[in-house]
């Protein structure tokens, strides 16, 4: 499952642009890790950009849901930004809440990993609607 | 105004490797320019990012809080996805519903724009809560 | 169809102790209205209770919903509360945004009425996804 | 604090109505309990009506972020329907995700409970931003 969704994650323009790894999909978790870049990825006063905060935790509540749904497209997500996305690099961790036939819920952390990979910060949290494909999106 | 949003724009290293495009900037409300690059902006699918749409939401909805509040910082912003996000170029518009205090409240729509620049068509919205940062955000 | 959403909105035990009062509903739109009862309606600050809000907004964009699609189920609706709920009577009216076959989102404005009903004033806003019934929601 | 937070409710007409009872307050942590009743609280199929499910989530956030933050309002709350909420009573818990000076993130979850009190069923999971009323709210 995991290489599923490595292969899907690496079939994706911008995720490759920005550098996503997946390092965990299985059983409706995912886990999604960015190395901060900042020349390319900031906000005017030089946190990681919400377009990468939404994309991470979208990213991994898609691939969450991917693991138990197949290929999902997101019909709604939401990001609550607590604390300032500062880091050297950042770790989003998803997971499926309810799997329906039509509708898969799923909700994420992102934590920022500061010097030496020591401590983890939360800094946002998310939730997604993803809409299996094979349904036939709105 | 309109060059003083520009300016913070262009003071965004996302923003700067985007090639967002501010084209209007004043009284609570602001319109974001983004022309498609399918090798780096694009979802498995081919459509235009999650990372993307939600930050042209988010930005416009900040800059068009900036007319009113000045600097802000987001602390929730949600994206309904209306439509697959396919177009030669996107615009995105937002305004402030209610400038509080602590709290400005903005809305925002993003069209994609086909061949021609002829049609937009509505491919999300969203909203976002923005808070000033003179007023040392949560 | 104002009378079809009508017989539904006294149909819901919830809306008639509430004494919701349907007073537009056709082509995607809707307007709900609600009589101020400071004896079962207060939250701890005397204004309108949050459920109260949420219930509104919420009915009134699945009443817009239902002009188009027929029966639906919310599976998702968020809230912004801009202003203290506080008058004599709330006016709700909700819009659809883009109705798909699988789900249809909508959005919808709160309103204080005051004294004489001569001004009426923004205090919440709502968005709504909705799933037709027919559709076998999530 | 139990005894605050439930003097808290006692003092809302709508959660007096509903009989809403707070049965654990603590530590940023906050528990409510509703009974179900047919009459007066059913949306059009006979589920709890979303004001109540919303109600329920937005106050037990409300409560958590009171047992850390003192006195506060919503500012935005969203919540996700997951299952019909069918149940001979009701539960909803809330904790607190981050509290800041300005802003209070919570979430929660609400489980039917059905004949026996045997079994708790997840039917919705919400979230909220209180403002500490202190800091007077946008």
């Amino acid at each position: 499952m995991l290489e599923t969704i490595q292969a899907i994650n690496g079939s994706a323009s911008f995720n490759r642009w920005a550098g996503f790894e997946v390092t965990r999909a299985q059983d409706g978790e995912a886990e999604l890790r960015l190395r901060w870049r900042a020349e390319d990825m900031g906000q005017y006063a030089g946190f990681l950009h919400a377009g990468l905060t939404a994309g991470l935790l979208d990213t991994v509540c898609g691939f969450a849901a991917a693991t138990v749904a197949g290929r999902v497209l997101a019909s709604h997500f939401s990001v609550n930004c607590m604390s300032p996305a500062v880091g050297r690099s950042f770790v989003a961790r998803g997971r499926v809440v309810k799997a329906g036939r039509k509708q898969v819920f799923a909700s994420a952390e992102l934590f920022a990993v500061g010097e030496g990979d020591a401590a983890e910060k939360l800094v946002a949290t998310g939730s997604a609607i993803l809409v299996p494909v094979e349904a036939a999106p709105a």
